[in-house]
């Protein structure tokens, strides 16, 4: 038993319901679509999350005033873990990106219209939404301040015009939270302002789904347009100019809730993979008490069980109001990675079985690669975790004298 | 440059020929395909191989007398990994598995009328094969002792009763080898026999063909039925109780040339992602001058001439006419774990677009990793070479006496 | 800032005094001894911990009513990493192996005579003790159940006859805490008992000082041997026959008290390299500015970051009175292993620098290598890891019904 | 068997004699000494090198001409690893670094009276020396291009002055081969001269002996001082302004002799693991019967056999008169760092006992750390190979055309 597993906390009921509602309901529905949701429509997503409302699960990251289950970071964790055993728990529950990171930068960012018009909808579920930031090259990727897109005055609103692309969830959005450059050039920091764009405007068009080694997100991977793409003043979210500062408002929660998402696989993979090898003989013993099965799957718990402390501990500073820019990097590299060799040893433990899909295995080998490059690939997070440790090292040996 | 780079050698000039034939005429093909030949039809197999034909390149590792280059294994090193480029080059050069082992086997075991009526028309491309031997659980998977197909003598032939799966290439084969057993029970050593069978055997059957993460051979990987499967005398390959013997001419080599082939992925793989790291530019440098990216480069050059190293020792060693048992094991095992890095890696480097489809690296993400499951999971070969290295380090001991 | 970096704690200007005491007062004599604590003398060690005492840094996790700070758990794990960066910090402030184990052992078990005799002195400084546990091959090593040492009955108290070694602290302790068994035979479980006995005892004596690859503990590691050991009834630990249970008891805290000390040598080793690569140029650029020194610094923060969370959780499982074997397992084998790459990859960052005794970091090197050996080695650690994790899935399994 | 263990190869006579001398010379008086040669006497030294030529195993690097056994880079490969089994092997017979390394500059180089003044005497073992290039911080260390050692015209020679450090076997030593900038200035490529400077020069003083990690290399790393070091014209080696070119000379054969070298320690440190696993039991099973040892030793082999293979291509590149550069820099790499891990699995397979002298795994592990800096640390490598890798590439692909 760890702390992550409360056995009686409170709110261990709520725990149990989730994992019930994932068994009972998701899984199978999973399992129906070979966990590919790329192309799932909305009325099973309607389905699924009336059926999570009735098993009193919608919603643990939405706000009480908004119908959600309001539970803070540090029981998000735990919640989104168990939503995420399944692919289609989080699309159910109301929790899956990037609606969940979209509702949670507009309780914090958008105005009472706007809140009306786009939060209230989004936390029901009557809607979709996708966030449109990235940019193919040379535009915004790994270094936002690439971004190209600009939005120039117009009357008295905005013209956009620019090129996105990995927008999840474009296809079938009503609508999109559209980062684009209002003063500046490209390789300048600031000058970024959000704008909501509402997807049946005529200037924003879905060129193309990509196609891509993940399927599990309703609506996929949008390559995006905007072409003379006209919006009011009323689409400002926030302030102008103030673009790169909300995107770190939704920035270090959203790389937290895909931790606790992720590791619902990690989880689930293991438990796959020790039911295999308890089933199975090689050698004159079951797989599991082989040694070098044995390596595996301590190795699958130490990994699981790093990342879940990691995610408890930026978890808890974001509790306490902190924004956790550091602890939530440190999370995001950390988990990514061991997620991958999670699963990668999973694989491995159940041979050519998880290779096909009489398993979700490789399913899940699919899904969780890309998680290493979204969000910021792994590599640009180590150059900012490095950077900012330098500057740490440098205030603390000045603030003590030398040692 | 490096040994496995021949500069001035004699046969540099073929290795262009095959350079040139799978960049202008294999790459194109798989690029149409996505990849995926699992349902090729046989008359693209057919055009390719003609081509290869007319190209001069057709059959390296097939010895003269039967229509191919006749190279040896440590000529093959080079041929295999230049075909293996592209995952359409083995096919279309009549090198891929299993066909290639098949042929190996063949040649080296097969009597006067199973060379003509199998070997010949296999070495030419008329027909296709599949070798018969891993079962599901509780069968013969990664202990092959567990074999539980029988063979029993029926008449003057045999009646073969059991169940194969991942049987490569057996959807359109001509033939099956099957490995039965003919005496003693699963988990005892011995009793197996390889049996020639017609694919239009009435007691032959594919079940179906089993869906997996790589999809780059043609014919797929099939679940196979052996029931009430009667076959003459004449259908014995060498002789009664001699399978697992013959299983071994196979394995070695067998495992070698997936090795060479896999490096030539590898090899792509890196080509795209240096091609891809000097076009783009993140924070003021070209991704290749980033020390990061360095890191991934400079790990995949070594994985690639580590792996190249070893295959030379191995191939050295059958050449010299050595079993190659550990030689095999050894570079199977870190080939295939380092051409899995070399792609992972590759992916990374190309961030976003390695997951989309606009590059093949996805592709090969999912091609390369089962080959640390197939011809022996990493785990039981790491059993076998640590027990061989316990038995070699006694005797050694032994011989010197006391240290 | 992350949760082990508490700001407005109202503890932190605790751990502002142990930082300020460590720096001025331990790391200058560490620096004096070349870090080569096996034999420093007793004199030493009273001067200072009295210098501790009176900087109110004495004793973190001893108990309030024997004269320490009595921290729980969580609060130890940012003092004792405190302090632990010095080698010398830790005895200074009392809180090393194995007086530190031994002090919680006896507060649980001890009788009132028994910690008048031998708690409240040790508690105080006084005297310094040693856990008589470990034997040499065939005896109780990693799999403790071997263990040999015996106690028989004689007159009204025992007589203990073994050999053990690894005994850190044996020269110059008072007491000694011995594992011997009272029943049953070696491979079998159950049966030990807890002797304290002193070490002026004729039958107990310290045969050698082994030499060891680390010099950090005072009184080194020795070898002893209990040759016809007599001892009264009273120097029973606890109950006879309940050695085990016992030894579970000191065994996950003084684990995770290991972890804690360890953790502040990573912490000043990446001080020290950053530092160093701050002032140091290569290729045009500061050392901290190239990609490669990047990525070590940013591996290193992550293995800090994740040792001090699981460190975080398992203490906060022994504060909530649970046992915490999996929990301590999981944060050794991963702490200790974690430790020993960021050492190493200082090491790497300082280059020769660090291969000379002019930085610490070699002498690190040294000191850390055993902890992955040391209290269980970390294969042992992952063969308990797997074995409960597989229990555990079964039970949760079984419990759910079928998935 | 592999490529490495020649079996009926001529020279297998040799191979013998070398494993004879190892065993019953080398190794006795390498355990007398603890392991530690920084102090070993010339005396010593000797008499071993007398027992060596006796052996007929003198001399393996060093031509006929010059009384060595004139071995080919290739057969070098498998008689330096014999040397190296010991830690006294290579010094013994002659084939240790420094001289080894200045022996092969000197053939190259040195003129017909620096050969009879300097080379003939280091060939027959009657003198030692040092090769005077690393600087301290800000000078040349990863990055030679630093160099700020000057020599500048005086009379009709020159005058050196400068501070070098790591200057193995400094002490003792007859002569250097000084590296110093004798046009440009530091950070600027070229201008550096070779000289060779006798040690009893009053101008060349070693300051100090760095006590450090290792302490196998005879007459230990100085740090040594040119201060108005005057010398003739003839002291000159080579031309003037040839300096780096020189280096070039020696570098990637140092490099690979390195490699080999320790190659021999990797292997007896896993005979040693190996020996020991076999004699100890734990959990029922003898130790080398487990899976998680298993894996251990699995994955020494593989890194051995990895290194040699790398091993054997440079060697064989540079026995065709190819340079050597990326593929010394990959073995560099790739064996340092190999047999880094094998050593650490082996001390971890042994335990306890490897932490203490009772077996020389301590040593070992203490002694192989630096070679992952010495010689360019693996981050100056992998910068290198990268950036060769890159232009590979781009030749290679401009060559084909557009893919």
């Amino acid at each position: 038993m760890s702390a992550q597993h409360p056995g009686d906390d409170p709110r261990s009921e709520l725990r149990q319901r989730i994992e019930r509602f994932v068994r009972d309901t998701a899984i199978p529905i999973e399992e129906r679509l070979g966990g590919s949701l790329h192309h799932a429509d909305d009325q099973l997503r309607t389905e699924l999350q009336d059926a999570a409302r009735a098993a009193g699960v919608f919603g643990p990251t939405i706000p009480v005033e908004l119908g959600g289950l309001g539970l803070d970071r540090t029981a998000q964790a735990w919640a989104l873990e168990a939503a995420g055993y399944s692919l289609v728990g989080p699309l159910a529950m109301n929790c899956a990106a990037p609606d969940e990171g979209n509702l949670h930068l507009l309780a914090e960012v958008a105005d009472a219209h706007q809140r009306e018009r786009y939060l209230e909808p989004l936390a029901r579920g009557s809607v979709r939404s996708c966030f449109a930031m990235t940019e193919p090259s040379p535009g915004a990727g790994s270094d936002p301040r690439l971004l190209r897109t600009t939005a120039t005055p117009h009357g008295d609103g905005w013209r956009i015009d620019g090129r996105k692309w990995f927008i999840t969830g474009a296809v079938g959005a009503s609508f999109a939270i559209c980062m684009a450059r209002t003063s500046g050039e490209p390789e300048e920091p600031g000058g970024a302002t959000m704008f909501l764009v509402d997807t049946d405007n005529p200037g924003m068009q879905v060129k193309r789904e990509i196609r891509t080694l993940d399927e599990a997100m309703i609506g996929g991977h949008g390559e995006v347009v905007f072409d003379r793409c006209h919006v009011g003043p009323d689409a400002v979210l926030g302030e102008v100019g103030r673009g790169f500062d909300y995107a770190q408002v939704r920035l270090a929660p959203a790389r937290l809730t895909h931790c606790m998402r992720w590791l619902g696989i990690a989880r689930r993979s293991l438990d796959i993979a020790v039911v295999h090898g308890t089933q199975r003989r090689a050698f004159g013993e079951r797989l599991v008490d082989l040694g070098l099965t044995q390596q595996h799957i301590a190795d699958c718990v130490i990994d699981i069980e790093a990342s879940r402390a990691l995610v408890a501990v930026c978890a808890a500073e974001l509790d306490a109001g902190l924004p956790g820019a550091q602890s939530s990097s440190i999370a995001k590299t950390f988990v990514s990675e061991a997620v991958g060799r999670v699963v990668d040893r999973c694989v491995q433990m159940c041979g050519s079985l998880a290779i096909s899909d009489d398993l979700p295995l490789s399913r899940f080998y699919r899904e969780v690669r890309p998680f290493r490059i979204y969000d910021g690939p792994s590599e640009a997070h180590r150059w900012a975790i490095a950077r900012r440790e330098v500057k740490q090292v440098a205030a603390r040996l000045a603030q003590n004298g030398p040692r």
